[in-house]
């Protein structure tokens, strides 16, 4: 991977897709004409289901995992999957697989992604997958249209992790990444246990784990950031995730008055952590783009205006698309912490909160969704996901890539999050067409 | 004042009142033999009172203001001074004042403290100065020996503001400096009013505020600090308190994925509270002593190991003994912010939470403390206070000064706070001779 690449043969400008002209569809790899979801079908949707935890006053949700609000977003759409006639399965870690049948008894396309949010969650993360998926199969329905490979759409659990830890939990255990034990041994943030929680809302299902490798995997998400808003582009062509390595820090330094210790006998905790978080961010800006480098949390004790800080505990978000350069990273915030302690008499301790390797994703697939995108006429844009989703996990079992679409101010996890009804529209009708060349048999 | 100075005729060695040995007393502005102080009638009453409160496993008290806690403490002191015989009156803030009379109908010399705590309080800040005025007052009457000017001891309601702000409250209303009503519509952190909670504990007292000035007024505290004990010192002549500059300091940046979100596109409000709080220290270092300079607390939100955070709010101490120098370092700051929200995005507002420009001690007290414990064998420092206390107050309506006793560590604000009994006991009997001096005409 090679960070951001926009794709030179389209512009925002050549799309019609998004602004509700029809048949501009301007090739493809396959001999079918183009199909179109339905437009209102698919917001009404994301409406209804947002409306579940739904947080006053605004277009998002709280659905945590495995908690009734979850059990009632589950609920609406297994109905949906139901009405369309799909056959839906729920295995040992409450993933729910729905299945169109194919004209062959091949593995499944698969589509999907995850309907649990964060606490303040927004109306389209993960919810556009999993809905989309459905548009695809309504739409292919009503064209009374057969592919070859059967069609799935999954939501998987625990996407978030915001209940629950780690994130991207139900794709995890569905490709044997993390046994279904362990997962449901995990204690959550309220004190109870993940298969305690999914037994009690009726999602502890009778699917073995791992789950059977799709032929292929495709999921569309919004970008949660702000790169194709900025750039003008609809269509972000997602050839793999960043590698993720999260610290925590904990220094600790002495307690003693603002007024009355001289400067040169404190042992501030505080400024300590200042330092690093801004060394964090000229580490970043060293190593360049496509290098992430976040303090997104600084916690002081005390917390007094008056009192030199004695303990201070903060995060460092570390991401890279180069696994080799992401170590480079980590080993030098390590030799900087050594410094930063002796230089202020403090003692430094780390601790890893997560660690993930770059993931890549299928090249041949990629290109597929570029090739479609543009021959929609849709601007596209190769890049990396700077957050981890379903698909990374799906990635080690089956040729995988994804479809993000802009994401207004790049804001997420927030209620504020939106994406235009145009670029909902547009991401969905490419995952159609990806789908069904795929199903259909082009290469993978 | 010019900071820290240490008095070239005496040395920690030539200390014998501290080691408990008799008689080595070398002189003195009067012609009355030297008396001391009961050392273990003094511990047993810090013990007795810090168990008021007190935190279990430790030998501190959390006693906030106007508390069920600061309701028993304030009784068993009130005990002690009526026991002994004292004249005790209580103001409209609750200030507590007792009074022994002397031989003419003068203004009484008065010593004193406050006896309520941080949260998490030591033994001695404050209720030292309270409790060995009373030694004062018990050693003299044992002795049969009455002064000329009556002499008083007062305890001060809210010296803290841990719990209703301003701190030095009550002193603050006793010399006019702040209305009793502006005082009593105080809202504290549990939202109640100090009015209310004066008239619920029982000490709306009748006496008004402004109270009477005294002839002079001399704290005996605990230095907070480990100036003291650094140098080997056992009495800090304090000549003056230095000014104090608190601002709170809120950015406004952008929420934003810390995986998403390029660098270049960030208005990171954690950021720039990092770099403010670097800046600080380089501030102090280049002023030089005795400016100190400290960013306690911070507060990021949403404060996530994975989001770029939207805002940051921030506290700034800032102290100097020299009022320009102060408002050098104020200007700075503010110079420095705008080069802060400039150059990262963000919008930075600030507010004053306290501000107390510096106040001068009356020389011939401070010269006569010096003096006295030189006199005694002790070793003295002259030096600022770098914590507020009620004796500055006392200093806009009457010669006044202050007593140092070392603190092990510097640990303050904290049920760890040491005091050796040596050193208090030292401490107790320089105030019991400076205030047998000044009650029986020495100059002011």
């Amino acid at each position: 991977m090679t960070g951001i690449r926009i794709h030179p043969e389209s512009t925002p400008e050549q799309s019609d897709i998004s602004q509700g002209h029809a048949g501009s569809y301007h090739g493809g790899m396959s001999a079918q004409p183009p199909l179109r979801i339905d437009r209102q079908r698919l917001l009404d949707r994301l409406a209804e289901l947002s409306a579940v935890g739904g947080i006053e006053g605004t277009t998002g949700s709280s659905r945590l995992a495995f908690t009734d609000a979850d059990r009632a977003g589950r609920g609406l759409v297994v109905t949906w999957m139901r009405d369309l006639g799909l056959e839906v399965s729920i295995d040992a870690i409450g993933n729910v697989v729905a299945v169109r049948p194919g004209t062959e008894d091949l593995p499944p396309v698969m589509t999907g992604s995850h309907i649990d949010t964060v606490r303040t969650g927004g109306r389209y993360d993960g919810n556009l997958g999993v809905l989309a998926g459905l548009e695809v199969v309504e739409t292919l329905a009503a064209a009374d249209i057969t592919t070859r490979h059967p069609l799935a759409v999954a939501f998987f659990s625990n996407e978030e992790g915001a209940r629950f830890a780690p994130d991207m939990m139900g794709s995890l255990v569905y490709v044997g990444g993390m046994g279904v034990e362990e997962a449901h041994d995990t204690v959550g943030i309220d004190g109870v246990t993940a298969g305690s929680e999914l037994e009690r809302i009726g999602y502890l299902g009778s699917m073995p784990c791992p789950g059977p490798a799709p032929h292929a995997f495709v999921e569309l998400h919004i970008e949660q950031g702000p790169v194709l808003e900025e750039a003008g582009v609809q269509i972000g062509v997602v050839e793999g995730v960043q590698g993720i390595s999260w610290t925590e820090i904990t220094i600790e330094g002495q307690s003693n008055h603002a007024g009355t210790t001289p400067m040169r006998l404190r042992h501030d905790a505080g400024l300590v952590a200042a330092e690093i978080t801004t060394w964090v961010r000229r580490l970043a800006n060293e190593i360049g783009h496509p290098q992430v480098a976040t303090v997104g949390a600084i916690d002081l004790h005390p917390n007094l205006v008056n009192v030199v800080a004695a303990t201070a505990v903060l995060t460092v978000d570390l991401r890279n698309t180069d696994e080799a350069t992401l170590q480079q990273a980590e080993q030098a915030l390590r030799i900087e912490l050594d410094r930063f302690a002796k230089a202020e008499g403090v003692r430094i301790s780390t601790r890893s909160l997560a660690r993930f390797e770059p993931v890549d994703f299928s090249p041949t697939v990629a290109d597929l969704i570029d090739q479609t995108a543009t021959d929609f006429g849709l601007s596209t844009m190769r890049m990396p996901s700077g957050a981890g989703h379903d698909a990374q996990m799906l990635a080690r079992v089956c040729p995988t890539a994804m479809i993000f679409t802009p994401s207004r101010d790049g804001i997420s996890h927030n209620p504020a999050e939106h994406t235009d009804p145009d670029d909902l529209e547009a991401g969905a009708n490419v995952l159609l067409q990806v789908l069904r060349d795929l199903a259909d048999g082009a290469a993978v």
